[in-house]
């Protein structure tokens, strides 16, 4: 193993949906690439476009200065990788982990990491298989940031854009885990909606073109209620938390009416109304981040 | 009150925030408006603006053929028109009921209104206060189209875009209790983003520009899934719902740690993991529409 010379300029461990649209990505942009999957047969179409193949994961991450893990979370990036003969491959070459899980499994890795040597950075891929290589793809990097700097040439290779969030190593899965809070609370809502929809005689087809006008103007309500969660002004500007419960009242009740639960929809006019029992009706929604912080050991 | 002559185009009831955009925006298209708000004095600077005020709620009404009701919810707007005054005023004009609430309250409020021979529409507004009399403003309109089409000029110059859904007199509500439920809960995830940013030590302003990212690609994603929805396919491509459940798991996980509550997500949960218990594990999340409709009576 000591012997093997590297071959390739990056190696990519998993080779699922998202794994293989990253291998596709560095080989079209002419990086030399070696792939490795524990299921055997998941290269054959990436070889076929110019991939090197390898016998085992020891020797994949060998062909390489840099391995880019792309698994399904960090239980199975820590079962490929946390065994002796492939961690003391590792040492001395770069790791970059875009499994998406919690910011403590990255710290954990981290630590792991740095433990055995091992140069490491946390990243996380926040757009959809199908927009990687193109400019569309949104990928978030954090850890050393001369080790960032170091193999950003590699990394842009995959196309889109590319954020070096930090040092610390959590902060890319934190900002990942809360993006995807919103897309799939999101996402649960727009189902939800469908259903109830449907349950009115709306074709989802019907509805869609206004759901998208939805969509559309979060991005300014987004930034705004940033800055007043940020700045502590909870301002209710004519739209109180007192009229969102009630607006959320009426949600629950037409969707029981149908006999549709609304359990998503329940949790959330229970944070409206705990909002307004301590005395802050007249305010924003965006109350509802302090509420929730709350519990938060370090206040 | 029988000798009393119509004086303006339209009566706006309920000077709200709302309200009073409305009867702003009449008045800056030149359109001659008479308002009447129950609690007195929220009329006064419309008046200054060239607004006729009324004495009485009745009088207000007989002043104009339309008239433009914008309260709280149905029962403020049927504790203003149902007394026998207010409907007999009411009879051979056309009323247009902007204010929110559920479908089955829009329907009753047509019956009533056919009952007294109140020619009427049933509309919603989809846009906050800040942007109607812009081209920015959605408005949703349903009932007798031959009634619309009569009354659009003056119901045109509140600006933006006005759609009349159909005949049946609940369907601008069902559009906007359904789009309501996206906002809402898209809203509630957001919140909780910001609050579990907070905890891993991310500002709401550094979270920003990527919770917009996300805003801005669930347009293209909210139409694909109507598609999908529509022709029963519920494909997962490349993104099961299994996928999607874990990614949830994930979530919560990351939030109690912090004390974080999470019943928001932990609802959204459940919904997938019945999904995936019911043998849709490899299928997309559009297979919760399916699920939450079982419980409809005319399946």
């Amino acid at each position: 193993m000591s012997s093997y010379v590297p071959q390739s300029a990056v190696t990519v461990v998993g080779l699922g949906p998202m794994g293989r649209a990253l291998a596709a990505a560095f080989l079209a942009a002419g990086v030399r690439t070696t792939v490795w999957n524990r299921t055997p047969g998941r290269d054959t179409e990436l070889i076929e476009r110019g991939a090197l193949g390898a016998r085992t994961l020891e020797e994949a991450v060998a062909a390489s200065p840099l391995t880019v893990v792309c698994v399904v979370n960090y239980d199975a990036s820590d079962a490929l990788l946390r065994p002796a003969a492939v961690t003391a491959a590792l040492k001395g070459r770069t790791l970059v982990n875009l499994s998406a899980d919690t910011p403590d499994r990255a710290r954990s890795t981290g630590r792991w990491a740095a433990e055995h040597g091992i140069p490491y950075l946390d990243g996380a891929i926040m757009t959809p298989t199908g927009v990687i290589g193109t400019p569309d793809g949104v990928f978030l990097h954090s850890g050393p940031t001369e080790l960032y700097e170091r193999h950003r040439p590699v990394l842009d290779a995959l196309g889109g854009t590319h954020t070096h969030l930090g040092e610390e190593i959590g902060r890319a899965a934190a900002y990942d885990i809360a993006l995807l809070d919103i897309f799939w609370t999101a996402m649960t809502g727009y189902m939800h909606a469908l259903a109830l929809a449907r349950a009115e005689g709306v074709f989802a087809r019907e509805l869609a073109p206004f759901a998208k006008g939805i969509g559309a103007i979060l991005p300014p309500i987004f930034e705004e209620a940033a800055g007043e969660v940020d700045d502590g002004t909870f301002s209710g500007e004519g739209n109180p938390i007192t009229s969102a419960a009630s607006t959320m009242a009426h949600v629950i009740h037409a969707s029981e009416a149908h006999g549709i639960e609304a359990g998503v929809m329940r949790a959330a006019e229970g944070l409206a109304r705990r909002v307004i029992a301590r005395g802050h009706g007249g305010d924003g929604a965006t109350r509802m981040v302090e509420l929730l912080g709350l519990g938060l050991g370090h206040r």
